[in-house]
């Protein structure tokens, strides 16, 4: 699975909220009410996560918790990236 | 509750194993056997935290999960980070 140029993954973003190119990635920062209502989605995203076999880059602070989404052996932003991408959009909600 | 000086910081760490001064907090990298373990450690480090009402910083890649603490109304580290250091520890082994 080759990696998007930048072109294709600003086209991609397209069809998402809130996500935008961070170099060779795309990131979200999502907020919550509370530190334990980012806890409980950080275990929906590992879900997620474990059954694509594909895992993101994860910050947390308090509320706030900012999801990075590469795909390692591509060297950059794929199809797997944007998949994970509306998965964890869903769980989010 | 005021900030630790450095000095203070670096006697404190001297009871503790891979913590170090990062700037104005303490910080580990803990590494496990996969990602669910790693996101397993979240959810313990998560009740650790809401049961002392002091949080923080994670950044988690697949197995490896880096914790950062300090007081932010003290602007640096306190016996607040020193307790949640050995309580995240504890959940870790």
């Amino acid at each position: 699975m080759p990696a998007m140029s930048a072109d294709q993954i600003d086209a991609g973003l397209q069809s998402l909220t809130g996500w935008s190119r961070a170099g060779n990635a795309i990131a979200k920062e999502y907020r919550f009410a509370n530190f334990r209502a980012a806890v409980a989605f950080l275990v929906r995203v590992g879900f997620e996560a474990e059954q694509r076999d594909h895992h993101p880059e994860i910050f947390n602070v308090y509320n706030r918790v900012t999801i990075t989404l590469s795909t390692h052996d591509a060297g950059g932003v794929t199809d797997k990236d944007f998949d994970l991408a509306r998965a964890i959009d869903t769980v989010a909600d």
